[in-house]
């Protein structure tokens, strides 16, 4: 590409001076699809300002979609109709702008990180997917027994869960499962005991099917079960490895106990284990499900684990109710991808996924103790931070004066976007707000400039 | 305590085999509660390793809960139910075998064909979608807009269907969006008339949903309208441009009555266009939901006309329904693959979705012409054939003395796997027994091969 030449003008920021010259560039062609852009440091040199100046710049480019980062490689012009610059009038967009201020750090918990997927191993599986045969027909409506066995072996040796391949359903997400769940739960069990605060997707599994709440109160300690003898449900949701959101994760003694309720009422326990891979401080913890099959619906899922957009999930069922899972849904395809089962299941027996679980487990484990490590020197006894010895977020205690809305807003002027936890709770309000922010798809410099944002919005 | 004696193995962590020691000895009681445990110092010493691999076991045995340290004093064995561990069997396989006699030619109708499927141009666009960063997100719980705008210009384009992106839901299967659809219409609706012999796949969801049937006698001439006035049922499930499975198209005059009486009674007609696209004596008839898309809900899919393993389909809603659809399932994730959805939609961008279609169309005419030919010569006036004008199989009527039953066992004994058609009935049977051949996934040879098989086989 040929030389940048800017010449600043005085009155609007720099990056953002950068950001429409690259826009306007792209827009006109004078930079191509595809073709590579300076790096971050390069630029910066060239234009005399700082990296967090350029990678703003960039950042803002990305999220609008001009071009788009492929980690070590460096940043890459995306494809546009320059027809489209003219007219305004192409379909409508359903999204709204809602804020003016860019997202420059965007603390989300629902993505994951770009720069260290596996691309070249999937590629190749996914490739030769293409070409066998069976990716032709139907798949079974339970899912592929190629990826059961694969899964019934990583349960058996890393979450200690004995399955037999053919006591695991497939399916696309947890919240279908968990819909598909209680159609063969609701006549037997018209409430469910929740955790509180306690993953939101999963109230609105239950709700569909209008089940009654209980809650469990958790909190930074732990939960707590002191209410559990006196509570009317016979099945319980909860995420014992990772609480979601408060981030404990249950003693053995909580375990035994919730097992021990659950064989007494002959009720039942739903464990999502959505993420119990990405433990820091030691190994995993084995799942409930090892201690008692019998008792425990286990659900896992690959979104945080792998890819969201993969969108396949999986349960280990106790026998009476696979037999009844069975009866209600053979008649019904599978709304799991065929293609991304085979790829999955040939991913595992190649050894990729547990590569690829190793390697992102070190990867978010630093970007989680730079983000901790940065909250800490910034904000010192202004915060406490709640979760980070495990997951891809952490939450943070804010003790000053504000609430959840303001630091929300306020981080948001600031181009940084945060996530609430009000949403999570049934009844049990913190007294101090909390604040979760999500790591996992942002990179150590986006991490330190969010912090440096969050500290001048906050103060 | 007793002695602690280890023989370590090769291949796993020391620490993790003295953490997985001591949990089986606490488990099993060999140690008991508020027992002290050796110190990091003499076990480490005892055990010929280091100190730091002593601590990391007990670091996780403390974490787990198994046991706690006490500053000084040292660690102890908590409490514990030892009952709770059962030991568990080794995962089971499951498989089945059946039929002795190999499977020379399978005339099945759920599998596609392979060697013309646009392998390099999908595996193009998507190894380039998996760099995409929007491909490492969750995606939008109707479906991606990029594909909904694509599925709009196309259904206007190809099938006269005016639809705004915004009604389109995208799913992950016809099945599925029965599923959700009965959802939000059975408490105004708790009947639906389905053509007999009909898609069973949708008597089962309309079925898991508990609404009663009411039957369209549908023949080879086409569908009996003349019971419609009386019916109580305000909704109709049907298959207008390729009667699954007879075969038939209604002419616009059924079309218009249909619309009509729909108008009349407020009620909504279920239009399943699952693969109209393949139409090989006239052009593709314009979709029912192109003469009044207030009172038709237009359901579509991939598996046909593309690959059943993409697990895509898609559904325009008429505007009431589509605000009821959209507030009773917002909060959920969406079932379909992200990445197979934003592949797609560059797919259709390119104009390979098109061409694809074209493509196909001629290949199944040809293997459609070559099926009918050889039945025509084999069986001269012994069968009639239903159906050659559309689809990907054809209906075989066998006018000689023998049972639907009888003809597939036959058939089997000779190495041909061929389906049946009596589980689309309801009440309609045809006298005569009536064998579902599906051509899409056998080549020509194989088509011929499979033709004089069943010659000799039914003779």
């Amino acid at each position: 590409m040929k030389n940048i030449i800017f010449t600043f003008k005085d009155g609007s920021p720099k990056y953002k001076q950068i950001y429409e010259q690259f826009k306007l560039f792209i827009e006109q062609g004078d930079i191509r699809t595809d073709e590579q852009l300076p790096t971050i440091r390069q630029l910066a040199e060239s234009l005399q300002v700082s990296r967090n100046t350029t990678l703003m710049a960039y950042d803002q480019l990305v999220a609008e979609g001009y071009i788009r980062g492929e980690g070590r490689k460096g940043y890459f012009v995306n494809e546009l109709e320059p027809a489209l610059f003219q007219q305004g009038t192409a379909p409508r967009n359903e999204q709204q702008t809602e804020s003016t201020t860019p997202v420059l750090v965007n603390f989300r918990a629902d993505a994951i990180d770009q720069a260290h997927f596996p691309l070249k191993a999937w590629r190749r599986i996914a490739n030769r997917i293409l070409t066998l045969q069976e990716s032709f027909q139907y798949g079974d409506p339970f899912g592929e027994v190629c990826l059961r066995e694969q899964l019934a072996a990583y349960l058996f040796q890393s979450r200690g869960v004995k399955a037999n391949a053919e006591a695991i359903i497939i399916g696309s997400s947890t919240q279908q499962m968990l819909i598909h769940l209680g159609h063969i739960l609701k006549e037997d069990f018209p409430s469910v005991i929740v955790e509180d605060p306690g993953y939101d997707g999963a109230r609105e599994a239950f709700q569909f099917h209008r089940l009654h709440f209980e809650t469990l109160p958790v909190y930074e300690t732990g939960a707590d079960f002191s209410q559990l003898g006196q509570m009317q449900s016979r099945l319980a949701y909860v995420t014992p490895s990772h609480q979601s959101p408060i981030g404990v994760s249950m003693s053995i003694q909580q375990r035994q106990m919730l097992v021990h309720w659950a064989n007494e009422i002959q009720g039942y326990i739903i464990e999502d284990d959505y993420d119990s891979e990405f433990r820091y401080t030691q190994r995993p913890f084995p799942a409930l499900a090892s201690i008692d099959a019998q008792r425990v619906i286990y659900l896992g899922n690959f979104s945080k684990c792998f890819l969201p957009g993969i969108r396949l999930s999986y349960m280990v069922l106790p026998q009476p109710l696979l037999n009844r899972y069975k009866d209600r849904f053979r008649h019904f395809e599978s709304t799991a991808s065929l293609l991304n089962q085979l790829t999955m299941a040939k991913f595992m027996e190649e050894g990729e996924w547990s590569r690829h679980i190793k390697r992102m487990r070190l990867i978010y484990r630093r970007k989680m103790q730079h983000l901790a490590a940065g909250l800490k020197n910034e904000f010192k006894e202004n915060i406490s931070i709640i979760g980070e010895q495990s997951g891809l977020y952490l939450l943070v205690k804010v003790h000053m004066e504000h609430s959840e809305e303001w630091l929300i807003k306020q981080a948001s002027s600031y181009g940084v976007k945060v996530c609430p936890t009000s949403l999570y709770v049934v009844n049990n309000y913190s007294v101090r707000p909390i604040i979760k922010l999500g790591f996992s798809s942002l990179s150590h410099e986006e991490i330190q400039l969010g912090v440096q944002l969050l500290k001048k919005a906050w103060s």
